[in-house]
């Protein structure tokens, strides 16, 4: 189930800051038009952090409904402690989910052993696999290679997905968890090519919302082991991916200047309707959304018809 | 209606995870028989990043049940977004609290304009007066002493408690504060006095669960002017607060062992009837107890009768 | 030895970045006639990171003949590694030092161990006494609170140099260092009433510089029990410190900004010729100049005659 | 100049912490017969913040007279600001190395105009080009990217040597310098065969003082094409790679425990006499070093005739 390009929803949003749901169904269909192998709703880029429960129940039962089996649906149920998760996922799982992604928990920080009891106790509560989500920008802590290896040979965790930037432990991640089925995705945008070269299992770009056909050729590319192609396509996405910066938002908020652009590009294409964010994230100003367009007309991105 | 002390109440649990309301009850009279100031549910020593948000209903109504209006109750409404703290501060003010306690938006790293955003929508959407909650070691992220000196003026926040540790940028928000009406409280365990020195209007010490008399002696003394006999009773504290290393976690898990030792010592002391906590935490093993027991024997401190 | 008003010097410099020994008497015998208890030459104020080791020693030179024996001196030993801090050390004696200030080895992260043994080596090859230096900010390394105990009741070191900023952690030293006659100081500018309060044995501000007078009545009233002098003191010197704020270098560039500030009042006041850095530690600009000295005059502080 | 594997030479000691020149001698001949490219003395392998100026002059001048012309000779100029890395530069000219090797400056934290300033005031004074060396964790910052392609485009600087662990940075560099003839090199151990994917121009890998056969195995497959054998080997050297953790130091201690273990596998290879590290590092235990001779057979690495 955990293979291939995987793009983190964004969540678009009316102008009074409901869900979006002719948007969300419009970018649902335009990644699995692109052929992409999963849909990951309620991450990051989804601006979980920012959404009522309500809102993220609504949003993604309209993802599992317009996918309508196609690919699997995971879920993020993200939240700081072990109880709190396990009521995102049930709900998840009520929705249709076919999986749902954790990270460790944060807000207060544990020790490893307090994250192992986690996903423990999670994976015994649920019926649903668990994707461990290791996101140490977002939650402080790195999970380490080799818990990680332990909890998929354990059939704990059913896959990873890593964000955290460090292809090393990712290294040691593949090596730990080799044999065990558990499927490792790597979440970055920039290096996707090299970690498919060290094996991954597949892609969770954030930016695969903007061009999801450029990363399901990159990793079609890799899988068929034409490393070359992928790495030009790579190129090509790393360019594109100067979108992120296009708000300086300072150090600390380079993650919601990247969502406000992600959802920019997509309303310059003509997938969603408007490039609202949650507040409390700002928005991309106009002038901001015009650089936007012009990194899209770049990277050869058009309007969507 | 900030200032003295203001305990982070611990949240007392049965054995399966439910908050033991009997023993909640003890541990409210306990505080206010010792002349607290104040109570604060649903702090990071609430375990509130573990509790379901019907456990911290259930607490939140246990403790304004208990003090009837004898001091005001403080409720933290702790998430990562704007919409979904509002949520949590709704629900705050229907259980019966008095102002609600609010950190910088995390998870998705924010810019200043949008933690500036954040207090001033809850401010603007609830009826509450909104406390500022500078905890950079949970959250990330650390306040801007600028900020908070505006958003007290400006009356968007009605007091601050500052759990940095940073006591130059406490000076600044006292500073910036001054004139606002708003209050100062510091976080601190074992600078508070120094803090009372420098002007604090009060103090929210984790440990004011285990000897709420002493830090009220400390606050009193302090209020007095009689500086010398303040620094004595902290200095007693501080020897008692070595309850928190106790259990050794390592660097990131050092908050989880305080949470254990701070039940630990009041089961000890009879205050609660059991030291669990709320999965994944770990509770103290039996010899990390005994060694929090002769903590409290050192510092003079036997069963509550 | 230890204690008291200890500035740490600045290095005047000629318009070509040689030593402006001139200058650097006029310095001394400024700060002299402000009744410093001991003068510092060579810390991170002395811009000694920036210095060649000749220069490093024409500063000590001229700061130990102006002396002549009034008050202590204090020498920097600042290096990466054990071996190379014994040769400024030894230069240092050579040139009349009574003490040196080491720091944590860094460059190359070292265990505690490897720390331990740092000064236990300096010690056994040095006869001056060893200060060790905690700067954390500069080194990435904080000594831990019971290393530095240790070594004080071992006599391995004579005094501590407390720059983390850290009050907590300052009092473990000082509880950990009593009775062992170690003397134990601050570097903090704005916390030097409560480190007093604390039981501090001195002060080492780099602000001193600007305002040695300053620095003393808030020692002395601090010493004479006058907590409320020494606090009236402490903000006006707060208020002034605000002068390090006037350069915006950014986080990374902070103490660049607060060193050409230094230099900048310094020249104000009359007390150094010129206000420049050593590359590449860029001087403040003309007007940042114009806003130190608008802080001078807002804090008193006049040409000296 | 600047292509290839070009190892960050271990500095053998003898028993009272004098450089071996003998074990220097064969050290530098074993990596010659191996095939590398170019040697580097002085970086943070060779233990250069441990070793005085003496001895780093002894290194150096073993390595020049032992390589003889046959491979450029890299002298690390490392220190804490720009006329003390003048110093050196200028020492390692006259001792006959080809190009010096500088990070940014560090113990007081300085702007981006004042490290920029650094490299080109350090560019105008030297005849010798200069390596930009970038290592955040010694040094506490991380070159900017765009920076470094800016001065590469200028020829202030030679090459870059990029010891951040950060590929993503590592791309743009090498996109910010692509034209400029500058050369690229990663200091990574376990991701070489990637940054060469990238178009890295070379390797510096403190391992390459153990398997130096390798690192150049790998090179040249990768500047081959042949990425798949690149990464076979790259695996067999990331298994070996674990003598850096035979040394549990903790966080901190991390890089003492690998440069013991690089000694430990030399002498045990029969490359050097001993294993002695620099004070106040600490060099492996025998049991520990016994490990690492485990890895080196696990590696199929034996003793050197």
């Amino acid at each position: 189930m955990f293979h291939g390009v995987v793009p983190p929803l964004c969540t678009p949003l009316t102008e009074d800051g409901e869900v979006d749901t002719a948007s969300l169904e419009r970018l649902t269909g335009f990644l699995l038009d692109a052929g992409v192998h999963g849909l990951f709703v309620g991450g990051s880029t989804g601006e979980i952090a920012q959404l009522t429960d309500a809102a993220r129940d609504t949003a993604l039962r309209t993802v599992v409904a317009t996918a309508a089996g196609q690919v699997p649906v995971l879920a993020g149920a993200i939240d700081t402690g072990t109880r709190r998760v396990l009521e995102h996922a049930r709900r998840a799982q009520a929705s249709g989910a076919d999986a749902v992604v954790v990270t460790a928990p944060f807000y207060v920080g544990v020790a490893e052993a307090e994250v192992r009891a986690h996903y423990e106790l999670l994976h015994a509560a649920l019926e649903l696999p668990v994707v461990a989500y290791d996101i140490p920008a977002n939650v402080g802590y790195k999970l380490p290679s080799a818990l990680l290896g332990e909890l998929a040979q354990a059939k704990v965790i059913a896959a990873v997905k890593d964000s955290s930037g460090d292809l090393e432990g990712f290294q040691r991640v593949l090596d730990g968890a080799a044999g065990s089925g558990a499927g490792c995705l790597t979440g970055s945008e920039t290096l996707a090519d090299l970690a498919m070269a060290r094996g991954a299992d597949g892609i969770v770009p954030g930016l695969g919302n903007v061009d999801p056909h450029g990363y399901v050729r990159l990793y079609e590319a890799a899988r068929a082991g034409d490393f070359a192609a992928a790495r030009a396509e790579q190129r090509r996405l790393t360019a594109l991916f100067a979108v992120i910066e296009v708000a300086d938002r300072g150090r600390v908020g380079r993650m919601s200047g990247a969502l406000g652009a992600f959802k920019a590009a997509l309303a310059a294409r003509g997938v969603i309707r408007h490039a609202y964010t949650q507040a409390p994230l700002l928005p991309l100003t106009d002038a901001e959304s015009r650089a936007v367009a012009e990194l899209l007309a770049a990277a050869g991105l058009g309007a969507v018809e």
